[in-house]
């Protein structure tokens, strides 16, 4: 055995290990009995353990050492499990478990905090975690940007000032299409009526269907916010109900169906190695935004929803395809970034990301942290937040050390419009099957161009080789300017 | 830190990291899509890997040399670490792969070979994994004797001989009654209809509810095998429906929330210990049996469950609850160990116990085994067997080497009938709460006097201890004679 095929074998299990892992964290958010959380609490922790010790064993650092690559599969298997190493290696042992202490904690107190509208009750343990974080980032950061170190977590391979200059070239076109779409005369009527919970279960399992999902290697289960788990054999999607809203169901479900096709796409070949997933959370996200927004919000496909719709539910207050067309992209105001639509949402990140990086750099501190929400909230969106929980206390992220992650979902974004871009000019009759239900074609160009290589190239070319133009925001900016004129009629 | 302590720490993340494995293994049966078996496959392997070299570290043997315990509780602690150790060093690596390879593979030619009436297609496979068997047994008996040593894996602190003894006493009075129920001028009726899914699903729940199961620690699901999996905080139940046989479906359930509530009951210090978990197969089984047939089975429990089935399925074809009674306990000639009924159970026990000790003695050859089979069902059931599905290939279980196992079924109606004796005298109202659906009283009993030791005790002194009697087959067989005299107007 070559030190690489050593390596690849130590890999395989670890890998192994950690969708065991991942899988228990389905379990606790799908089917868990609701009394089991402290001995599941002892489950993750035990298997954590044995992941850790192997990301750091010693043995991974002779075999890299060691490795021959014979080809471009190998030489990027052994700089992903290098890039994992040295960073699993950098952090010490007693800043990983005080990390998974504090964030365990902070995430219940965020949640008190939340509940009781009082930020004051979380900043101090905020600036706990943020402490840690700092730490932790200037470990990982080895002498360069402490953001981007934790920044190449979920979006490796950019910087925190390539992220800035695409945002700060978004934001003032979306600020103003943003006020002409809420001041324009013509606004869409909403969708009233109550929808049963089965019949939307149904819905989105026709809409899981027609977006390709293989039902054969996955599964849906209902989940308190929805989310997609696994990978190879084995990625499952969970969706949610409002009973009021069956847009939340159906387009939950095509945003989760595009993060499982994206993992159930990749070359088997790859399966339990580094390559054997998504190359970034940016990539993932414009997976699932593309099959939800420019594919399933698109004019064609809602066509062909709010037929099944009038069907299913024997009618609707909305009673032409166009006119529901508007219904699903209606744009309102809101604090939410959850609840927020494709015009809004990536302000939301903005606003995020500017101010983590001030946390992290220690140019913000905490105590400063909800003015400071409040005043850029006002900037971008032109109202004034009205309590805690719609501002500052909205997101878990920052209570669970997530900082890095926001700006992936805008990213995200980014390259959905990049791909839906080569994607319509490569696929001409794609608005025909989606009229048809058939998210066929699409699903097709985004396997070969996108899926099918995991982790192999590395986000901004990957990108950039399925589109043949550089990364803009561009396309995305186009394509929404012209989306919302049309709808809004400006 | 003191070895003791040391020792615990290490074997509660083991056993944590085992309490994983099953869940995995409860999701492949359950909610596990059909296309995951190969990455399935890979994900266990890793695991169990993990597992057996924790098993077998070898700084367990230090611990255990310096541990020094201060109770009973610590003392048991070590004595079953130490039993688990000895055993996993004994058997070499290379045996332990060899089995796992082999076994997997077997399984696949029993079932094809069962699905073609070809026990020639088995035989030769059976007769790879008994080599394998005999060699195992050979390094965990150290010297004494084989089978015994395989029997330590289910049923601990027993030999086969004791066993034999007690099934030799046994069997005579057992082909008597079964000839004379099967001959007796009365027969049952049995039951006939359409019982829908849905319907029969609802009434297990209940049936579960009514025998005390912790919906908060668990949760019922479909399997085509049920089983039960998990403990502490989390054992879950499966069962199965077939819409002619509402007893299917009921009885299982009724014997899975038996093995799962003595999972639940146990005393929650003893978690992630080695006293977190049922302390044999057999008593296991007595749990599951003494819920199923003492308790579900009597007469008091039936004429609740008749008026609940009568209202479910809008009327049965049986229409007073006497007849009910004598329907639910209907014993019928029949070739299958798994759809017997209480009296012939136990022989078909006996004849696979006899058939296993001599495979792995080599007094019986697999080339004769067919033919001892067939000989000894129609010696003990006065008919022929008619094709080997109905004979030899009817278990999976030597197929994946599971020797020893099957006596711990029988073992464990005899420990119900001890048990079911004494609770009988020590709670007078048993009956009358089962009529009214409620098991409470009984469970209350098995948990304070059974359940909660977990393992501290072994088998014959916890039996012992809540029965206040040596354990003796007689209970068991007193109570068969009687109540099926009654039935049958013997």
């Amino acid at each position: 055995m070559s030190a690489f095929d050593d390596l690849l074998a130590f890999q395989r299990q670890t890998e192994a290990l950690s969708s065991i892992a991942e899988r228990l964290g389905w379990d606790q958010e799908t089917v868990m009995p609701r009394g089991a959380t402290e001995q599941r609490a002892e489950e993750m922790a035990a298997i954590e353990e044995v992941l850790h010790d192997r990301r750091t064993d010693p043995r991974l650092g002779e075999w890299l050492a060691a490795a021959e690559p014979r080809d471009e599969v190998e030489t990027r298997i052994v700089e992903l499990i290098g890039r994992d190493f040295t960073r699993a290696s950098r952090v010490p042992a007693r800043l990983a478990s005080e990390l998974a202490k504090t964030t365990s904690l902070a995430q219940g107190i965020w949640a008190e905090a939340r509940a009781n509208e009082a930020p004051e009750d979380f900043l101090p343990t905020l600036d706990q975690v943020l402490m840690l974080k700092r730490e932790e980032a200037a470990a990982l950061a080895d002498g360069g940007d402490p953001y981007d170190a934790l920044l190449e977590d979920y979006e490796p391979d950019t910087t925190a000032t390539e992220i800035a200059q695409v945002f700060d070239a978004m934001r003032p076109r979306l600020v103003a299409l943003r006020e002409d779409v809420l001041g324009a005369e013509f606004q869409p009527q909403s969708l009233a009526g109550h929808f049963p919970q089965e019949t939307q279960l149904r819905l989105a399992r026709t809409c899981a269907t027609a977006f390709g999902y293989d039902w054969t290697r996955g599964r849906m289960d209902m989940a308190v916010h929805p989310f997609s788990s696994g990978r190879w054999q084995d990625s499952r999607i969970t969706t949610r109900v409002f009973e009021t809203d069956p847009f939340n169901c159906i387009y939950s479900t095509i945003h989760e169906v595009g993060h499982s096709s994206y993992e159930l796409g990749i070359d088997p070949d790859y399966a339990f190695t580094p390559l054997g997933r998504g190359v970034s959370m940016g990539v993932h996200e414009s997976q699932s935004r593309i099959y939800e927004n420019q594919m399933g919000r698109g004019r064609a496909f809602t066509g062909w929803l709010f037929n099944r719709m009038s069907d299913a539910f024997d009618g609707l207050n909305i009673t032409d395809a166009d006119a529901f067309y508007a219904t699903v992209n209606r744009v309102t105001p809101g604090y939410i970034r959850t609840e927020s639509d494709e015009v809004q949402y990536n302000l939301h990140i903005m606003l995020r990301f500017d101010l983590e990086r001030d946390l992290i750099s220690g140019k913000l501190d905490t105590s400063d942290l909800v003015e400071a929400w409040n005043a850029r909230f006002l900037k971008d969106f032109g109202v004034a937040v009205d309590r805690p929980a719609n501002g500052v206390l909205q997101d878990v992220h920052w209570s669970v050390g997530l900082f890095g992650y926001f700006p992936t979902y805008a990213l995200g974004n980014v390259y959905a419009g990049c791909l839906n871009a080569a994607m319509r000019e490569a696929v001409p009759d794609l608005d025909d099957a989606l009229g048809q239900g058939d998210g066929g074609p699409g699903v097709e160009w985004l396997r070969e161009n996108i899926q099918r290589h995991g982790g192999l190239k590395r986000p901004r070319r990957l990108i950039e080789e399925a589109t043949g133009s550089p990364i803009s925001p561009d396309p995305l900016l186009d394509y929404l300017e012209e989306k919302f004129a049309r709808i809004y009629r400006l």
